[in-house]
């Protein structure tokens, strides 16, 4: 540990995968493209998942689990889906010592096998909506891994509904897109951007798809959550029907909605430092952290801080803390690790602080001395809990102003040209693939999103000069 | 929904798969072997997840995740682990579209992959103990797949463990198994005995493998979690070294253990009657069901019950309820429907009981009349607290009471082999593999456990008469 850290100006992408392996967020396995989530990076995956989950169940929504395996002939079905999927699937082609009759399928999203089921259990309008969220692993075969953020497996929730109307799916996925939107922004303090794709970057087989967009800190985009409407198409492959109450026959309609463990990756890119990790309070899994102070082979002091520190620890409720006593290593090691680590508050205490009835908070969102101050230690629980929600509201002020500082307005192609270099473009899109095409091939940037909120106004598309409808984000993309 | 349900006396095996698919706890799917956990049975996972977790927590452990995929040399390198899982592996051989230069294997278990993982993390006595869990799904085919006993994908969390010391490691070891007993007892109402394997049992790989055996409704064993000594088998293989505190570098010392899906079935099986599940209070997604029951169409009716209703409901706190107002069906389908489901407490509350400002309970594990009784209004929350933990008691009770009426001890052989068809045999056992393979053989039953009470004194092998130091259970298992 603590190899110095690339500064985030110097190589974004070493920095990212450096901060990840030397905070013990995750590693690189033997199986190719494939992770190990530590337990510090799990840690931090279990408050995403109870968050989203509390959210999930609020609204109607049950866990189940599906099966890892999905017949081949399946993914087969439906035509947009093969075609997105085939070239990323791993395939398991013996069992149990004999070759299959029919290879499997390890699952990269689960909209096939899920429908067949709901195909089964769905017969009455009675029945519906079905409303089902699992929490599980998929396999999409990576050439280019990085951590977090593509990888061969990776975690996820995948939630999957079907319903008795067109309208009512739609409210569902604008439901899920709403909750995917107030937990990045409330839990994760990273300023989304919730939008509609294009059809070029739709989910293969969905009729439209949702997504929630965030600016990393080397200001490129992040798709962080998607939530689609499929319509009617994998009913209709999947034969998902129900007897409507004047006993006719129908289709149900369908959404899927994801969000994985990409997020951690958003999580460290909108918020790090050239330190380490700055994590969102909400989520830290170690939200405070206390490193008691004393000299060297001192027991006597030992002794009275560790007392201190006891009878704070006693006062913080819920507050989810630390303490780091191992004196064999300095203070400033151990600052050092923290503030890698990105736990949001850091309580400092020696003798003298005790003799002086207070303590030093350190804020790791403001560097140095500035985001230090004497705390008396009557007071350490309610200002932790203050400071916590101060930093908490001030690392999402800080991204959204960091994001709007660099976003603009395109006024022309090649303003859009330099604007897309670094930074997100807001520009009028007639909604044609070719000028989409164009912009990809020539800058690199894509349409990231058609932003839910759109002036009233029409204008003229960016590329083509046509009459064009919506305002959309172009930008370069993870 | 309600095909009648064939009584345990008539075909256990039938009856078991009824009450699952009826119940909607599960589902068998189109993949050979591969079961859906539907959203009750998840629930009651979740319920079993949570309480284990949280006793993993308190004792130091933290999740992570680790691939689901690993190496096929991997398992190759520990020879009685390779022997033992070779038959039941599914394997990866094609992915991203390309033939794969080594074939992968769907975990059927993850001590080589995270063993190698460790060698890379461990370095000094300093990083030791190391108390890893995860919760994850793994892959054994199976060719005659049962619903939560034996399906070719199930779910499970797996703890893996390093320790400096052979000492440490068999304190881990056996620490895991007090906290399995404890679960089971205490949350599950299972009066599990924890016990030490026999060597033709163990875990491929173990120096020691313990486990707790549960007695299920039909009187066989079966084996609801264990909790493994692994050695320095491990860490040997995949050279798991530290250097200690004098400079020598040294093997660690590692174990295994896991509880998985099977637990539903166990839950399922040891409390089950003819009408369906019986849950217990402790794990039951739904603790109490109101049933409101008004005369068709009498809307005034329903509104007063529904007013009292709620009124109850804001009183109940931390009950887990469920209010059953679906009028469209009679009051005895909405019974017969939770009594299927297990749920442990049943309020029935109509427009006459709320002039006598009472209801009535139907307690789930007391069948008829006798498990009801008047409670007035007032007293709800009170008496449902406290008749779900005596429910919970009494289950336990009643469960063990099953049990020690079917265990009994094998004076000589002959009586030995009656009491295995109908029961668990305490008998003495030499420790010789002969003797116990004449067992199988002959009978069908096998060790369960060498319980980890033991008498005082010595006895004689129940097969060869020869001089024994261990009281064994012997049964037929699942």
């Amino acid at each position: 540990m603590f190899d110095k850290i690339t500064p985030r100006s110097e190589d974004y992408s070493k920095w990212y995968t450096q901060v990840i392996r030397q905070a013990e967020m995750a590693d690189y396995t033997p199986v190719r493209g494939c992770m190990v989530v530590r337990p510090y990076g799990y840690a931090l995956w279990e408050n995403v998942k109870e968050q989203l989950d509390i959210r999930f169940k609020a609204t109607g929504h049950q866990n189940a689990a599906f099966p890892l395996f999905i017949p081949m002939s399946f993914i087969e079905k439906e035509a947009e889906h093969v075609e997105g999927f085939k070239p990323e699937l791993a395939i398991v082609t013996h069992g149990g010592g004999k070759k299959l009759e029919e290879p499997l399928v390890v699952r990269p999203t689960s909209e096939t096998i899920i429908g067949y089921m709901y195909s089964q259990w769905i017969q009455s309008y009675r029945d519906l909506p079905v409303l089902i969220n699992q929490w599980a692993n998929v396999v999409r075969w990576e050439l280019r891994p990085r951590l977090f953020l593509r990888t061969t497996e990776f975690f996820w929730q995948e939630g999957h509904t079907a319903h008795a109307t067109h309208e009512e799916a739609m409210e569902e996925t604008l439901r899920i897109l709403d909750i995917y939107t107030d937990f990045a922004v409330n839990e994760a303090a990273i300023p989304v951007i919730p939008g509609r794709k294009s059809d070029s970057e739709k989910f293969p087989g969905a009729l439209t798809s949702y997504t929630i967009e965030a600016m990393m800190g080397d200001k490129r985009a992040l798709q962080a959550g998607t939530s689609h409407d499929l319509g009617q198409n994998f009913a209709k492959v999947f034969d998902i029907q129900y007897l409507d109450a004047n006993q006719k026959q129908q289709h149900c309609w369908t959404t899927s909605w994801g969000v994985s463990t990409r997020m951690i990756g958003a999580i460290i890119m909108a918020h790090g430092d050239d330190q380490g990790l700055v994590l969102p309070p909400r989520l830290a899994p170690t939200q405070l952290v206390i490193v008691p102070i004393v000299p060297k082979n001192n027991d006597a002091a030992k002794q009275v801080v560790s007392k201190t520190v006891d009878a704070i620890c006693e006062t913080l409720g819920d507050i989810r803390y630390h303490v780091d006593d191992r004196y064999e290593y300095s203070p400033g090691w151990r600052f050092n690790e923290w503030e890698l680590k990105g736990a949001p508050l850091r309580i400092e205490i020696g003798p003298r602080d005790i003799e002086n009835e207070q303590v030093v908070f350190a804020r790791r969102d403001i560097p140095g001395k500035e985001g230090k101050t004497f705390v008396p230690i009557a007071n350490v629980a309610e200002t932790a809990t203050q400071l916590l929600d101060t930093i908490q509201a001030d690392m999402l002020k800080r991204a959204t102003e960091f994001r709007d500082a660099n976003t603009s307005e395109a006024e022309n192609y090649d303003s859009f040209k330099e604007i897309v270099e670094n930074g997100f473009a807001r520009a009028w899109w007639c909604g044609n693939a070719e000028c989409e095409d164009k912009v990809k091939e020539e800058t690199q940037a894509t349409i990231r999103c058609i932003p839910m909120v759109q002036p009233d106004s029409d204008g003229a598309c960016i590329v083509c000069g046509m009459q064009a409808k919506e305002i959309t984000i172009f930008a370069r993309a993870y």
